[in-house]
C-alpha cells in the first residue's frame, strides 16, 4: 500500500502535475530539491527556502536531499538519531528530506572518479560480495561494511522520508557480463531492501525507492525497470543517464526508461540539473530532480541566466551595476558588481548569493511551467 | 556646527545613553559597529542584522564598518562612487556606515605586522612624507598615495556617513622623538583633513572624527587629545590602546584619555570588542564600539559565552545537543552538535552562524546594559 498520497492536478500527452502528500507535508510536482549533503546546504540558512520575502510569489521549497554514505560516517546516523534525527539537526523540520542510499560514493572509493574526496582516499578500495560492500571510510581508514538492509536502517536512523535502495554502481567501461552480473545482483539488493523495509517500518510513513540504471544499455535498462517495478511501493529514481554522456543520450534514456515504470509512482531523476534538461524531462513523466549543480556553478562564480549562464568572475562585469535578475526581489540588492568584487576578494558572500539564486532559478523554472501547465 | 545631533537620554557619573540622529537614522549609543571592511560582513547578508526574527526584542543594528584602504584600492571608491555609493553597493541603504582612514593599513604595510596580506606584501615599503604618504598596493605592486586630504575625497566617494582622518602610525617600539614628531605630524594632517572636509564638504551630512592616539604614552596622550578636540564637530576616535597591551593597561589609558575629550561628543574606542572591555568602557564616557574579533572568533570556531568564550571544534561539542544560548530564539535551532560537525567538516555555515551569534552577543550586551541603564 502507497505511504507517499497523490492527487492528479493535471495530465496531458507526457507531463503531469500532481499534489503528493507524505508526512503531513503536501507538495505539488515537479519539484526541484537542493542537495545538502552533509546536513547543511553550503552557506544557507535552510529556513531562506521557505523565507516569503526571497521567495515573492513562488511555492516554499519543501523538499531537500542528504547523503546517506557522508552522513553515516560523520556525524553517524546514530549521533543524528539522537539528535532527533536529521530534521532537527539541520532545522528542517517541516520540510521533506530524501537520502540517496550511499551507493554511489562508496562504490566510486573504488573507481577513483570522486573529486571530492581526499588523498588517503586515493588508496582506498573497496570489496563487493553477496552481502554488500566493503570499504574503508575515506576519512580516517576505518573499515565499514553496506549492505542493502543497513543502509535502509542507517536512512531510518537519520529519518529521511523518502530513502533510497543500495545499488552496484559499476565502471561506464565494465565489460556486458559484469554489468549483467551487477544488475542482477542489484536486483536481489533491491528485492532485500525492500523485504527488510516492509518487515521493520511498514509501519512507518517513510518510503523507500529503488533505482534503475545501467548506461544507456537499453535491453538492460528494460529489464531493470521491469523487475524493480514491483518495488515502487511509493515512487522509483532512474540514475546514471546524466554522467560522462552526450545530452542527446541521455534524453534518449529517459524517453525510453520512463514509459517503462508504474504510471501512478513519481519518477525521481537522478542528477539532473540544468534548466533544458528539467524543462525536456518533465515533459517525459519525470517528476523530481536534484543535481550540485546549482551550488556548484555558484561556488565556482557561475549563475543561471537564460540562454547562457553568466559567469561573475569575468571582468567585463566589473562595472555593472544591473541585478542578475530583474525579478527576483532580493537579487536585486546585488548587482553584477558587487558579486563581481565579492568573487575577485574571495568574499564568501558570492557563493552565498549564487547558490541561492541558482536554486531558486531551478524552483522557478518548475513553478512557472507548473502554472503555465495548470492554467493551459 | 554639529551635524550630527544627539539628545541625552540619561547620564549619570561617567557613563550615558545618547539617542543620536545623522542622515535621518536614528540611533541609541552605545553602539557596537559590526566589521565589513570589503564591503561585506564575512558571510552576512547585511539585512540579517535588523530582521526582527533574528534580532527578538534587541533593536536593529544600524551602523557597521568599512575600510577606506581595501575599498579603495578593491573594487576603487570611483567604482563604488558610480554604484550609487557603498550604501547601495552592499545592501545597506537604510543603514549608516562608518569608514576607518586606512591609516593603519598602510603603515601596516611597512610594520609586516598585518596577518592578512599576501606575500607580494612583504617586500613592499612605505615613505612616509610631510604631504602624505606614498606606498604600494599589496594586491598587484602599483604606487599610490594617501594624503589627509585625498583620504577625505576617498571616503567622501563611499558616501561614509562618520570619516576618520588620517593619521600616522607609528610602530610601537619608536623612540620617543619619533613618536612625538609623528604625533604633531598627525595634528597636522588633522587640520589640513579638517580644513579641507570643511571647505568641500561642509554642506553634507557626513562627519568626520580625529583620532587620538599614541600608545601608553599618557603625556602624548593628553597633548593629542587636547589638540584634537578642536576639530571633534561630531565626534572623536581614541585608538591604539588595544593591541600589544596589558588589559589593564588599556583600561588605563582609556580612563585617563577620555575626560580629556569634549563632553558634548560621541567617543569611539577602536578596535575594542570583548564583552568586559565593552561593559568597562562604557562606564568610562564611551560611546561607540569596532571590533573584528566577533567575526574572527566565530570563523575559529569560538562563541562567545558567559565567562569563557566556547570553542565549538572541542569534542565534547560532538553530543551535545543543546544550543550555544537558549535566549535568542533563532539560535535555539542550530545545536552544539550541529556546530561542531560544520566545523568538522569545514561546511561554512559553522562561520556564519557563529560570527551572527557573536556580532549579536556583543549587539544584546550594550542593549540590555543601556536598558538596565534608563530604567535603573
Amino acid at each position: 500500500m502507497s505511504k507517499l498520497k497523490f492527487k492528479i492536478l493535471k495530465q496531458r500527452w507526457n507531463a503531469r502535475v500532481w499534489e503528493i502528500e507524505l508526512n503531513w507535508i503536501k507538495l505539488t510536482t515537479p519539484v526541484f530539491m537542493p542537495v545538502g549533503t552533509k546536513a547543511t546546504i553550503k552557506g544557507l540558512f535552510l529556513d531562506v527556502l521557505k523565507n516569503e520575502k526571497i521567495l515573492g510569489n513562488l511555492d516554499p521549497i519543501k523538499l531537500i536531499l542528504a547523503n546517506t554514505f557522508h552522513l553515516y560516517l560523520r556525524p553517524g546516523d546514530e549521533l543524528i538519531k539522537k539528535a532527533w534525527w536529521l530534521h532537527k539537526f539541520e532545522n528542517w523540520e517541516d520540510g521533506l528530506i530524501l537520502t540517496d542510499s550511499g551507493g554511489f560514493q562508496v562504490f566510486s572509493l573504488g573507481l577513483g572518479k570522486d573529486e571530492n574526496r581526499d588523498k588517503w582516499a586515493h588508496k582506498v578500495d573497496i570489496k563487493l560480495v553477496e552481502d554488500g560492500v566493503h570499504f574503508r571510510s575515506p576519512y580516517d581508514g576505518s573499515k565499514h561494511f553496506f549492505s542493502p538492509e543497513k543502509v535502509v536502517d542507517i536512512q531510518c536512523n537519520l529519518w529521511s522520508d523518502i530513502m533510497m535502495v543500495l545499488d552496484v554502481c559499476s565502471p561506464w567501461n565494465s565489460d556486458k557480463e559484469t554489468l549483467y552480473s551487477q544488475m542482477q545482483q542489484t536486483h536481489r539488493w533491491a528485492k532485500r531492501a525492500y523485504d527488510h523495509f516492509m518487515k521493520k517500518y511498514d509501519k512507518v510513513k517513510w518510503v523507500l525507492f529503488p533505482i534503475v540504471q545501467w548506461w544507456t544499455d537499453l535491453e538492460m535498462r528494460k529489464e531493470s525497470a521491469e523487475y524493480l517495478s514491483q518495488f515502487a511501493t511509493d515512487g522509483i529514481a532512474i540514475w546514471w543517464v546524466s554522467v560522462w554522456e552526450s545530452k542527446e543520450k541521455v534524453r534518449e534514456v529517459v524517453e525510453f526508461t520512463t514509459p517503462l515504470l508504474p504510471n501512478d509512482k513519481p519518477r525521481y531523476l537522478m542528477w539532473v540539473g540544468t534548466p533544458e534538461d528539467l524543462l525536456h524531462a518533465i515533459e517525459h513523466w519525470v517528476d523530481m530532480f536534484d543535481c550540485v549543480l546549482a551550488t556548484r556553478l555558484g561556488r565556482h562564480g557561475v549563475a543561471f541566466s537564460g540562454k547562457w549562464n553568466i559567469n561573475l568572475n569575468n571582468a567585463k562585469f566589473k562595472e555593472d551595476f544591473n541585478p542578475l535578475d530583474d525579478t527576483a526581489e532580493w537579487l536585486k540588492n546585488y548587482s553584477k558588481s558587487y558579486i563581481h568584487h565579492l568573487l575577485k576578494e574571495k568574499e564568501m558572500l558570492w557563493w552565498i548569493i549564487l547558490s541561492l539564486h541558482n536554486i531558486l532559478y531551478l524552483h522557478k523554472i518548475l513553478e512557472n511551467w507548473k502554472r503555465n501547465f495548470l492554467e493551459d
